[in-house]
């Protein structure tokens, strides 16, 4: 069922930070507890080409969500070891130094199970040994999430695979949101701040 | 589950466009018949306030869509009956009198509930009448589709019902998707035609 | 099963008023809070042909209901949003305007489907997915309900969709009750006030 | 599920004419094979007093009927050898002497089970027996049923149990409902032959 | 299972009396609470042949129960309200004139689907609709019930259609019985009262 | 359910004859077979009070019957050999001596339970053991059962343990369907041959 | 389930003594409360040709049992009328006077079935009627119980229906258990007393 | 259920012979193929006082019984390597040295527990592990089977744990069915071969 | 599942000591309540070749893993019967003659079925006698356990029947954990005592 | 269900090699397909302390089961790319650089789970949206698995999360495993090559 207008699973998951503790986090707790929206956004792997463009995207515009009182979290099923190497490896090595944001470590798919969002299908269920084999690496799709402060979803989507994410647009989603919060007024299409709407 | 990936689903629904003609639309086949891309976007009702400006803006953004050959479906589950009248409202009096491009009437919620964007939920169950009972109008969220040639769909979103969408993003997804195809290379975050990926 | 004799449906519904109000109606506590009767009427869809018809007919005799202690309520699956706007259209461009009494929004069917008047058919259901799939427009039949001052149904009636309702047939089913509630006897055929049993 | 749309259950039921034969009448096969229309309408009893007033209605109407081609059936759930007694019973005693019309004896209640119209409820199973013990008496509603010349029900309609019928309004009906089939016009409120629709 | 030494079911049944009044009866109290004996005589339909000639036997000999102490109870599927037009028709037309022992009038089958005396068989069961279609008329057998005055069925007997009973038999089954319960002798075959046993 | 009106059960049983033979018999092939009248009688126990008495009243009216062509049959659950040895006690030892028509020795229940006459109740079943405990001796109760040349039963009845039948009735309830059988005519209340009907 | 080891089935049954009283034995509760072991041993029927002779050896060797405090039951599934029949039947003539012992009349079978040596197989189940078919005459193998003073079984047997029984050998068993019982020695085999281990 | 009168199970189970090869044995196939009669014994336990004590009571009588025809099979649910090893053990050291039948090494336990005689109860099933908990040894008590040449069991008997049997006694039970298969008799109580039956 | 870094199974088993004391052992309580490490071993069957070597091996060693605080424990499925004649007999012949551990007599299977390391397979279900059967001996692989003093397992491993086990292989495996509680550190691989790490 | 003595499971694995590529790997095929020994060790995670010890000391003996015709695979549930990145990263800073065996990358958990190895426990289910949580990482135990040409199992091992593997038993239980293969002898405890057995 479609997220939007519910609250975001209560659930605490691993994470990493550029410390290299790996901490529990739980991202509904995290909105409503500290009064503040989340932009969660998931990427299938680290190692990979196209993550770290986004991640260093989301690192780069990180003072623009706070400004709007926004907390960035990045999450893929990797490890908070495996997070907390890519962390140290250097940009120009394909990796991700730099990034002061937190890293969700979902490495038991407990949140990404729930959200249904990884690239699993055709489960078999084999009788004789009880366990299930699966097509697709387990690994999550380019997903993002926008939670407001009481923890509701007001936005989610899904890209396939090759497809990176404009972090511009989720800054317009916000302020428009931001916008329907303060002034109470519906928002119309293609709506920027400081425009006319 | 997610419907990235995978193809939309296969279904034919009412459908009216601007002559006032209901006719049944499958948009699977629309894009595999004629090897186009479709961008489909639902919105919860006719007669109401953010609705129509999306409309418009669509309908203003209607060449460039077909510039990239792609197809713009709007949806709704009201009736053809009902989108005829608003087509034939002046934009002046909320109406969408201007808009060309053909709108999916699924009033039975055969999509929408495949799609599993309808608004309802705690449904409850009369055991005495067979009947079932639910809460919320039982119509759509503002969640947007984008398809290839195949069928296929690389993006879902869905905004929660005040907020509206920004076409230029669509158009940005549409070309770095249509980059990927043509020149079999992934897309990093923020990804514009013509800039440096 | 019939449900002349029984009680009416106990539940809430939205609806809309000329004021172009939304809000919930529940006929059985229409009927018993206010000691009234109710006749209640339903009509596949708004904006079309033979529907407005029926609407101003009741329109028309809406004072002889009134005298009889009778609110009238129309019904149908569209939204309050577009009662409103039929509402506005004139009678000359198929519109209802001047309408006075309510107009049952059914848009999640809670009601019809628990009335069982929905013109759909052959559900069937998917199993991957979980949706149901129908055949017909999931709108109602032209199905008619007299209610008394306790909620009990005494007529029902159910017409094809092309079969137009005779107002004056319902004033004189409501006579013929009120008789029997009055005067203990019981009603012959072809009852009418004033004239010998 | 409401019948109107559908067609008649195909059920043979037993049934007495004037003569004193029982027969076997299926509804169905009737309007289909002789090409006629039928209004089939049932009574709770046998030798009470609103149904006598109601059955002779019908026989003073049933010239109008046979110029219209539609075929009056009766019926109850009394068996053959009591409609006979009743048929043979003259009016001022409360008999229906002088009806031509058949009447379904309708005693195993196959029928007016599938049709839903009997008044019973609270079907209480004994497990122990296996027997099913209910409130009511076991007949039929004042339920009325127009068919087609397909067999096709196009109005069902229930009153009440002390509640009497009008026949000028099934006439009207069936004038209606032929004008549609006729003139392949939809038939607007209030319609009667030869005024304006 | 036979009913022969269990208590008779305990079930209250519309009867009619010799006044036209409707009334509930239950046989078990009737037995209990008057410190009486029963004969319940079932037949099938009222107003047909075989059934007067019975019922007047049992009025002949009513007086030889009354000094037994023995309540002689018929009872048939139809209505109170056929019931007394019969007991209305005088003996010569067929009728039952002059009967003054009560008639059950079991139409809703409560007792005698109770007792499995119903001539129906082959049950199919529509799943579409949830309606039972049987073979048979749903009328009784020609069953008898001797009861005691705890309410211990005694005796039963069930005669096909065509084959009446002999009152005399039952004067001597009851006779047969008093003798056991007065002198605690065990009754041998063909015994009557007075004779050598 | 009721068995008049029905085939009697095809099973084939234990019985004795007078010469000691134990043999296999089907009731319904014999009737249908041998194109005779059937009249089978139950009664508890070898050995005891009551039975023999019937045993011999069926003895004494054997000629009777066997002039209507109608074969008598007694039966018990005891074995074969308690019959014989029965058979072999003389009548003043309280004996069935003398007795010539074959008595059925329905030791393993198959046709009793078939015919549901029984006194066991009460049945608990041991989930361990998968045993089954009754109250009751397992015998059967004085049931008798009348059946046409076709194995139609058109008579049966049952008598509480301690109550003898009356031969006589058995030959009258005979006679009276040999007479519906051959004149076609509808039997009265205590028709005797020969008596007016 | 093997039952050596365990406690015999606490169940009453009908029995017979010499004096032809009918009484309630529980097998259990005479092992318990009286202190002794018990000899119970099953034969298929009463009057047949190697049963008596089985229960006259019983009884000539009454008096070995009775010093050994051992209780002495026979069992079949006849009746205690049966029972009493053969007891009063000279030897000579096939019958068992002379017995002294008490004889189980397990008509209902519920010891016999519970201890799983009735000769019946194949059961099966009318789905109409409820009722249960059998092959064999459902009576006991020659099965034969030690119990002790605590209403163990130490040892049972079961022999082909032609097979007679050896009252010493069981005499030997109880000498043996006995043996075991009294000096805790374990018993080896072709042990007795008197004998060297 | 009593295997007596059936077919012993058609299994084959691993044995140890003297020589100490393992084989499999079939018992039902050693009786018909080789046309003899088979007594099998089984023992708790290999290395146990009483145990041996009668497998050389059974040795000793071997000649006796292949006189008649009888193979004699011991079994245990002790592995072959473990009754080699007992047989290798002088009978002064409690072994079974001597000993040339074979034995049944039942280790999987899949023919005793087809036979119900193992010591075990009380099973409790673990459903988180799937694994079954039993109290008792779950060794076999000690049963003997005495099978004819078509492999049809004719005796079986089960002694309590500390029980030995007495070889004569099987000796006698197989004499009287031979004498019974030979001349056709029925075999009275204590029967011995050349004594008056 | 895995039994590592999980409760040893809380059950008692049978045991033998070098005594010829049979006791009940349970692993889990032994390790708690004594404060001792437990290695675990089974090994298939008594009386075979393989098995005494590793018998003898861990004897040899008993010193070593008693200087740790670790307790030997052996087990098979044989019984303590079948354990203390091969403790009797000498290792020349065979035997494990000088083995001073316990070792455990599982003939019930009770752990070594919850261990889930029987070596049977395509266990088949009688549906008529309830009885299972399966392939394969019913007896343990070469299985290995580790338990520390709370009674968790940390390591566990099967061998294939054929194969030995290396006792200094777990004297390691017991040091690098001994190591790893005492100094908090992690192991790396091939760790030994005294070398570096 | 334990492995050992069957064959392993039969699935392809994503693996990554020294040079970068992403290949698929079924175990079972490469033991038969190039008649290899497979040696298959599992680890919790990239990046850690423990595991690279281990992976390397697997490194430097790769020469000695190459020799033996030993196919060394190492695997985690651990993606492709984050196999590359530790490959690359220098031992010196905690990688696996100059491994040259391959490491399954078993991210969908297909082989994992199948060989019930993971740490996961106390599975709950959502009823509402059909994920299921999990307590644990969701990475492998340190399982170890021998596997012959064959595909079969002949040893399985698992150590606790801390406790390092020792190469040199595993070369050991190879060699003994082929000097059974080789000598058809079965090998007795702590056997090692060259030394006496």
């Amino acid at each position: 069922m479609a997220l939007v207008g519910k609250k975001f699973p209560n659930l605490s998951v691993n994470a990493m930070n550029e410390m290299g503790d790996t901490f529990q986090m739980n991202i509904l707790e995290e909105a409503q507890e500290n009064n503040k929206k989340v932009l969660l956004f998931w990427y299938p792997k680290d190692f990979t080409f196209v993550c770290p463009t986004e991640l260093h995207a989301f690192q780069s515009a990180l003072e623009e969500f706070e400004k709007r009182n926004v907390m960035v979290v990045g999450a893929s099923c990797d490890t908070p070891e495996v997070h907390f190497a890519w962390l140290n490896t250097p940009k120009d090595n394909g990796g991700i130094e730099g990034v002061t944001y937190p890293i969700l470590a979902d490495s038991n798919r407990n949140l990404s199970s729930r959200l249904d969002i990884l690239d699993i299908m055709n489960e078999s269920y084999d009788d004789e040994t009880g366990a299930i084999t699966v097509e697709g690496d387990n690994v999550t799709y380019r997903a993002t999430y926008l939670i407001d402060e009481e923890g509701t979803v007001f936005h989610e989507g899904i890209n396939h695979m090759p497809l990176g994410r404009n972090v511009k647009e989720f800054l317009r989603l916000i302020d428009a949101y931001t916008h329907v919060q303060e002034k109470g007024e519906v928002c119309p299409a293609n709506w920027e701040e400081g425009k006319e709407g």
